[in-house]
């Protein structure tokens, strides 16, 4: 066996073989993909995780193949392109989200994906920043921009605010000139006041429809009965918009009754929206807060830290070991 | 059997089992698909011809499954929406291009993709016009646009400028404020100068590097001497964007001689841009001629036609029998 040769063509990636507990992560060796036409490949610096990947993980997600190597998120530097690949080069330092739900695999040295996936990464931050970016990033914008049609002036209620997408959103709700309404356990009060939230909200401990009304848009993240309520919040013709799939038959029931509109989403690429989300980190308007660094090979740990839904902004994987 | 359910379930489609001319294409019965989180379902109303679909009919593609349903270019109606997709609802009229080169199968009555691959159909136009645009519109795009970097005032020569890529290129190249030197055949001067091209040229009959010189941009759709004297009307700096995937190494080492850049692209599915064209269109500054319609059960006919080279404009598939 050629080692060198052998070198070249494999890769480290985190890849489960069942479904089940973050026990199932295990590094494996496999083969390093070639980019096809109109494809990249990247060497992967940084890989953010979010809680679609602990989902999926377990086998509630989408993608029901096994092996299965998880991660949207990705910054790194292109390594090689495509046939037709023109705007990206060999060297190019790029960011991007994989095509969401069914081309997953971040969670590896090297992915390949078609270009249109990324865009030039913002140049005043690093991989990791960059890579905690895309999926909670390119969320919030499609649900309070694409969805919602936020504008300047209006009341935001953003649920979750300190967590991977909230906070984020809280942030581009902010840089659109928005009055942002964020809920939190009151220990995260501080975080979210920091991050410019103009009234914070213990969802625990706080009557919602009391404290909260006439709200022209909602994003939320916790589905149920929150987002039962929130529809009471929202005035005439407000906006709610759930990344939660689930009982949504009642939901749309209610705002219909209500006259609210009741929107649920799945987040999707986008390179226009990366390059606008760029313009706001590189204008000091957005950043991710960066809760852990994990070496690929600590990716479970990453995998539990992530469950406890107690992080403070988002957890990244990083190809450092 | 239950017929109903079997004509809810099935759909027919431009289907080869073999590689070869255009007596493979065959209209099968296949199941209608499904659209998956983040993908709508299109019955499609029209839907484009371009020389990548003889290409690949042919085995000269990048495409080798088998059976293969041919087509890019959809015009229709959203019929229903996968899990997440809250930016199109049934009864949408869009347009839109399936991933390229691997998504194709547009040349039957329906197609599942992912949602952002499309975006709402121009307002002032039918479905054949619509259907007619996107793969030629998002190349000629992506090539002037993204990849030249064509300025207001600039030099353009744009070969092949009756062609299905061509014409489209022209106007586009016009609605930015070029200067539109275009190539074709004597008989075809008359329609460019209608489409607004200011200088023609016949490549049969006059020496390209004599009439032509100083352009700050070449779309060359020809390849091969072609490619290469084009490089010489370049000025220092400019740019050649070639469609055409072969021999380029030698055009690259040429450019780099003369102090100008070559890029090779393949076109690429983009909303945005798809937005930015309808925006054209609805404007009145773009329309695709229409070389002929053929209803899908007379594919094999418009690809014969589409095979002479003889055609000014676009070739389009109906689904009306």
């Amino acid at each position: 066996m050629n080692t060198d040769t052998n070198t070249e063509t494999m890769m480290r990636a985190v890849s489960q073989q069942t479904f089940g507990s973050a026990d199932v992560l295990e590094i494996a060796e496999i083969p390093r993909p070639k980019p096809r036409p109109n494809e990249i490949l990247v060497k992967v610096h940084a890989a953010g995780l979010n809680p679609t990947d602990w989902k999926h993980r377990s086998g509630h997600g989408f993608v029901d193949d096994l092996p299965l190597v998880l991660g949207w998120d990705v910054s790194g530097v292109v390594e090689a392109v495509g046939i037709g690949v023109a705007t990206f080069a060999p060297g190019d330092e790029v960011f991007g989200m994989l095509s969401y739900p069914f081309g997953l695999g971040s969670h590896a040295e090297y992915v390949a994906a078609p270009a249109r996936f990324f865009a030039s990464k913002p140049r005043s931050v690093d991989h990791v920043q960059a890579g905690a970016l895309p999926l909670a990033s390119l969320t919030a914008w499609q649900a309070l921009v694409d969805n919602a049609g936020l504008q300047p002036g209006q009341r935001v209620l953003i649920h979750a605010a300190a967590g991977g997408v909230g906070h984020i959103a809280v942030q581009i709700a902010k840089s659109l000139g928005a009055y942002v309404i964020g809920t939190a356990s009151s220990a995260k009060h501080g975080f979210l006041r920091e991050l410019g939230v103009d009234e914070v909200v213990d969802y625990r401990t706080e009557d919602l429809t009391e404290r909260v009304q006439d709200v022209d848009a909602v994003l939320d993240t916790i589905g149920g009965d929150t987002a039962m309520r929130s529809l009471h919040t929202l005035r005439k013709g407000g906006c709610l918009v759930s990344l939660i799939p689930v009982g949504s038959a009642d939901l749309l029931r209610e705002a219909d009754q209500l006259g609210v509109r009741a929107l649920r989403m799945l987040v999707d690429s986008s390179r226009s929206t990366l390059e606008t989300i760029s313009g706001l980190v590189d204008d000091g308007a957005l950043r991710a807060t960066i809760a852990g660094t994990f070496p690929l090979s600590k990716a479970a740990e990453a995998h539990r830290e992530g469950e406890t839904n107690r992080t403070t902004g988002k957890l990244v994987l990083t190809m450092d070991e």
